[in-house]
Formats: C-alpha cells, structure tokens, sequence
C-alpha cells in the first residue's frame, strides 16, 4: 500500500492508501522523496485545470526519489538509484516531434497533470523519463530540479551572455530561479516584484530588487545602462502590466522571454518591438539539456535551494501546504512523501 | 540649378528650380535618375511625419543616379560612377551604435525624411551613404535597390531556410519584394491580401495569394504543411488583424516578422507564443551586408523588378503620381529626375 494525496475537485484534497502500481514493461516505480508545490498545482486546485485533469487524480511533477523496482525491459538503472524524473513523453509523431522539438509535441502528456503524479509515497513512470542524480545531491535539494530546468531553459532560451543586464519580472519561485540561474550565467539582474514578502526573500537572496509602485523599473534600468536598456527581460508574472513594463525596459535587440501564463491576448508595443529590433520570445517547459544542466547547478551548490524551501510538509498535510501556498509569504513547499527516510 | 518637388504641407507638391547643393567635406553630389514612391512618403503626404519632415522639404530615399561632383577629402568614388544610397546617418556614440546596431541608432537620420531626399535632380549626400552598382544593371531597375534591401534585411532577421514555408501578410510593393526574396532563399510561399488588385499582381509574379475573406488562411497553410503552420510570417500589414493571423499561422519555433507599422499597442495571443514557443521579431531598415545582397539579386534578375514597376513618371508630375499610388491598382512609380538620361 502506498499514502497518496487525491485532488478530488471542489478545491479539495483527500489522502488515501492504495496499492501501489506496479510497473509495467518499459516501467520503473520510484519510491517518492519530496514533491515540490508548483504555481502549476495550485492552478488544478482552484479547478483551472479541470479541462486537462480529471478527478479523483493525483497531481505533482516535482520531485526526487529512488528506484524500488523496474518493469520487464527496463536496462541501465538499479534499485535503489537516486532519480528525479523530466515529466514529459511525446507522441513521436506529430509535425513538433518531427521537427525535434518533442518538449513541445502537439500531443504532449504532461505527466503530474495529463496523467498521475508524484504527490504519492510510489510512483510508476516510462523509464525514459528518469534523471540520474549525483552523489552529494541531497534528495530535499533534488526536488528542486525540475523548477530549476524551467529557469535554466528560459535563460537559454534568451541567449542571455555574461555582462549583460537581465531584469526578471516577478519574484515567486520561477522568478527566482531565473534570476538564479542568470547570475550564474554572468548577467547583471534586477528583480521587479510588488509583493513585499516576495521582494524580502529576493534581497535576501543578494539580489536588487525593485518596487514598481514606488520606482519606475525604466529609471532603474536607464540609471544601470547608461539609457541602453536590458539585453533581456524574462515576464514571469503573467500580467498585462508585466507585459507593458517588458517591452519598454529593452535595449536596441533586446529579447523578451515569456514565461508566465497569460490566459488572453495583451496589449504588447509591436511599434517598438519593430524600432528597436526586439524579439519575444516564448519559452515552455525544458529539454533534456536543461535537467542535465539544473542537476549540475543544483549539485554545485549555484542555486540557493536551502533559502528558497520555506518548508516541507509530511503528505497527510497536503491541504494545510496548499493553504499556505494560497496565503502567500512562502517561496516553496515541498511534501514528504516518505521515500527519503 | 536643379528641379525638385518641395512637400509644402497641406497634401501638397510644388516643384521649383533651384541651385543645387555643393558637396562639402565628405560629400558628393549625385545627379538623380530615378527615385521610387515609397509608402512613407505617402504618410509624408498625408502630414502624417510632420513631426519629423520640416516643410518645404524634399523627401525621397529610394533612387538610383550617377556621381556629379565630389567634396573635398573624398576618395574612392569618380564622377560618372553609378550609384546608389543607403539612406541612414548614425551618431556613432548612443548605446544602439556602441552595440554595433548603428542601422537603429536612439539618433537616426534616415536621409529623406529627416534630411533632405532624392525627388530632385541633384542630391548632396555623406559619401559613406554610397553604394556602387555594377556593369549591366539598369539605373531604373537600381532605383528598386533600397526596399529590396529592406525584405533581403526581414528575411534574414526571420532566419528562413531553404524548404521552409513563409507566409507573407499583406502583398503591396514590400510584401512582393519579401516574397520574391523568401523565394530565391528556396522558401514555399504564400500570400495573403484583401485587395484584388494587389492578389492579381502577385499571381503574375507566379505567387499563390489567398483572399482571408474567403479562405482562412490557417486552413491554407494546414493543408500545405501537414497541421505543422509555418516557419516564418512576416506581417506586413501593420493591422491589427494580421497580427492576429500572423500568429495563428506559425508552426512551433516559428519566426513573426514584424514589418509594418503597428502605430498603437496590438492585441497578440501570448498564450500560443509561450505554447508553441514562437518568436515575434522586430525588423527595421536594413545593414550594409542587405544593400549589398539586394544589389547582387537585382543584378542577376532574381527580383522580378520590370513587373514590380508600374509606371515612370516625370519629375514635374510627381503630385499626379503620388495620386495614382493613392488610388491604388499600382505597385511601383518611379519618378525620372533626369539623370538617368
Ligand atoms: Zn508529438
Ligand atoms: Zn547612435
């Protein structure tokens, strides 16, 4: 039997035991460390998701584990290695896939979302999804892996280069990251966040971080770049302002990442985008690239994963985690799923 | 003295005899052959760049003529050379040309809006601005230089390759030249346009042009890739409604080249920019390697230019022309400034 957390639907959560599943040909179950709560997760609780995720289901994508048995087939792991898992399979066979672009095939199974998740104490995934971690890369940290490939994709995504002058719009966790990951890349980075407690744990984290209630992020920029603006600007918070604010913080060629969700069309200054040359540019997901890079990172010591884990949560608590999550003044919660005792 | 046609204001050409201008230091004095009708000059017409043209002022910047005279200290150039000119002065000192971009200096003079322009039968321009034309390319065909320089510059911002599929939104005298060198890079292309006149135009350029009133233009590009979309569209309409088609017509990675004006905010789908990981890429005037490229394809006939050019029309009737390009049913109207005799 293994403990699993069941999004039910009418914003509710109910914990169960259920045999586990055992895995099939081409299969690993994976003994569940830590899932990480993702902006993602929240979205499915609140019922935006209905449309993808039918209930009772398990969700969760982030996460870190071992390996406690391998389906018929399975070749090149062991019981007991250490993995986290890169949640996506593809069809193979539609124009994204052939093109070489699987990450966005049209038929994309997000895994955690299109199909059961890690928010359980064993989970059974395509071994082809599975992510060697490192000797030394604690499991606790290890569950931060997947959010840190979302940041690690978007900066290269950007092409951002060291020397240049980054601003990332909205300092929740993927902000963070990005701005994590940028610095380690070279790059000068300013934050623009309006929630104060955000803002706290940027500054925290040894980052400037700008108010734009009180400071105009252009005069922020300019005063940085002598009036030449950001070679990149990464828009996390999804927003219509973030959106207006992006455009106008650009140098001459700069490149505007989009990040966050934005449900409907925005206003976005195209006269601009034409006379000064910029790019927007869309970022989803990551490639096996960007986890190959995200474990290096992460073993390195180069993303702050100890600041940014407000607190881990045992998984009959899974509510309590996501009401906390809802109130906000948390950056992430990670769930103890067992499998790291 | 020289004739020119002076945009007084009000909608209105007058065409006087004047002396023209000495070359001064850095300078020559090129004897006029043809100057194009370009749409920018129209919205000079219409009052529409007053900010920027202080009437009377000569406008005019895409031409064709011979070197009449030389100022002091320059070399590399004799009288009688046939010549064409990039129209764009830089300062060479704001952050764009620091970076390399002088071509969208904070400070551009584009020499014909900003400064004094070719509708005249004498031009005194910055010798830096000159571009040789060879042996065997006509001065009439060479007046079609600068706009192909601008589509050899938005299709090599759009990184189209050979085989790829290009959609180009609007078919006036741009959209044609884009076309035309999305075709000889070895593109698939296709055309939209509202206006019959226009489709008629590129049907005998030997283009395929969809009417959106009548096709959906996703279902065109579906049906000729697959479901894939297509790699780049470049949006030359400067509508609202093209960019709305624009990137709902793009394959995943595709390319949004935006070419037209687009004088207030656009509403874009930033949704499927992020899903689909689209780029939107502003273009703007063009780089001394695109003036070169539009040189070497004129020369060698791979620009159908005798179709592109509707009409030759003598200096003085110049108000007539800017009428008939009003009317529409034209794609290009020369003006003879005289040189070319
Ligand atoms: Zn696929
Ligand atoms: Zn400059």
């Amino acid at each position: 039997m293994t403990q699993a957390a069941l999004y039910v639907g009418n914003r509710t959560f109910t914990v169960v035991d259920r045999p586990a599943v055992p895995p099939g040909p081409g299969e690993v179950r994976v003994v569940v460390a830590y899932t990480g709560i993702c902006g993602t997760d929240l979205h499915v609780l609140h019922g935006a998701m209905d449309h993808r995720v039918s209930a009772p289901a398990v969700i969760g994508h982030e996460m870190s584990g071992r390996i406690a048995e391998l389906g018929a087939g399975v070749t090149g792991w062991r019981v007991g290695d250490a993995v986290t898992v890169m949640p996506l399979a593809w069809c193979g066979d539609c124009p994204a896939c052939r093109a070489g672009h699987q990450h966005v095939c049209h038929r994309l199974d997000f895994i955690g979302i299109d199909s059961p998740g890690a928010m359980q104490g064993s989970w059974t995934v395509p071994a082809g999804t599975l992510v060697a971690l490192p000797e030394g890369l604690s499991l606790r940290h290890a569950a931060l892996i997947e959010p840190t490939a979302v940041a690690v994709h978007d900066v290269r995504r950007s092409r951002l280069a060291a020397g240049e002058r980054a601003v990332v719009i909205g300092a929740g966790p993927v902000g963070l990251l990005i701005a994590g990951v940028a610095r380690t890349a070279g790059a000068h980075v300013l934050l623009v966040e309006l929630d104060p407690h955000r803002r706290d744990v940027a500054t925290r984290l040894g980052f400037t971080v700008v108010d734009p209630a009180t400071t105009d992020p252009a005069d922020a920029v300019d005063e940085r770049t002598g009036g030449a603006g950001a070679a990149v600007v990464f828009e996390v918070s999804g927003s219509a302002g973030g959106i207006r604010t992006a455009t106008g913080l650009l140098a001459v060629r700069g490149r505007l990442v989009v990040v966050g969700i934005h449900p409907t069309p925005r206003e976005v200054d195209l006269h601009r985008v034409f006379w000064r040359e910029l790019e927007i540019v869309g970022a989803r997901v990551y490639q096996r690239v960007d986890f190959t890079e995200a474990v290096r990172l992460l073993a390195a010591g180069e993303v702050p994963a100890e600041d940014l884990i407000t607190e881990v949560v045992p998984l009959r608590d899974v509510a309590g985690a996501f009401d906390a999550l809802e109130r906000g003044g948390v950056v992430k919660i990670l769930i103890d799923c067992g499998g790291g005792r």
